[in-house]
């Protein structure tokens, strides 16, 4: 237990998710991930505001490049176009080292209502942020609504596959909103 | 305050919006309610498991409509139209008394952290019971996705239209959805 601390972000997030695992995400404080992980509560509080944030930290992150994605789309781009270089954009913070976490980061989110409700929140910011970067395009509120919500869905569906298949995220990502677009036109088809 | 208590249930919900639009919704207790509705505690009890179902209840109502109606629904009907049947399937819930409380309703949520994931984690809880049913009727899976989030999509933005306007929420809903289904046209079509 050095005073140099490589990896200790990884280090917590490993212990938390055991930890949460193990005993409950209740069950457990930060004083005992920061003893599992071998580090002391202030270094936890270097990485993360509570043990939430160790569920959900990022948020503001993949925000900021959708709507950043979105605004800098060439002009003639159409909304789903946009969109996918929303979700595209994201894809850089898609490490393996997140990857070999998500599996139990779901079952843990999966298994608490309050992390259930919170997952939930974080998909409709999702979807509000990209919806009013679309209008901020010019998209009309209604279509820009419809294609964020697309979006979300793909941006979901595509996570899952990729904790599934790996490989690029950006490549798994495009994919499945091509497949959700594809969705859209089979439903709306005449019979 | 009798002991004979006529609308005990509407009073109770009176009487918690106020109080939460006044001093909060984390600062306002179970008893503080039941007070100001002239009522008692058990009284409180008997209409709601606690302070959040007074926002909240209903749902397990609202889903059951919604997959009854998608059960239901023509075996030669589209997805589209089966979730346009679930929606219309809810009208029956949305009384002038529920309008009324409406716009505090949202406002209170909107003001809570905990109550806007909880709100969230509702519209997933729709969207999910209605793809589980669509896919029982043999939809394919992310049709059925895709067409249940839009339909949760149309839900909400005709709940939001209905309480501006009001009129019979199965028209507007309808419209709303209708809508929802033009924007994604849009969405698609050739330039």
């Amino acid at each position: 237990m050095g005073r140099w601390e490589p990896d200790a972000r990884e280090r917590l997030v490993r212990a938390a998710l055991d930890l949460f695992s193990e005993q409950g995400y209740e069950n457990t404080a930060v004083a005992q991930i920061a003893e599992r992980a071998g580090l002391t509560k202030s270094t936890f509080f270097r990485h993360f505001r509570d043990k939430r944030e160790v569920l959900f930290g990022g948020q503001d992150v993949l925000a900021d490049l959708m709507t950043g994605a979105i605004a800098a789309a060439p002009a003639e781009a159409r909304p789903l176009e946009v969109v996918e270089a929303a979700l595209v954009a994201t894809a850089s913070t898609f490490t393996d080292e997140r990857r070999a976490h998500g599996p139990q980061r779901l079952e843990v989110i999966a298994s608490n209502d309050e992390l259930r409700e919170r997952s939930a929140l974080k998909m409709v910011g999702f979807a509000i942020a990209m919806t009013d970067a679309l209008k901020q395009r010019g998209v009309p509120e209604l279509d820009a609504a419809v294609a964020a919500e697309l979006g979300v869905l793909a941006f979901n569906r595509g996570y899952e596959r990729w904790l599934e298949t790996g490989g690029d995220f950006a490549e798994v990502v495009r994919r499945t909103l091509g497949e959700v677009r594809e969705a859209v036109a089979s439903l709306e088809a005449a019979e």
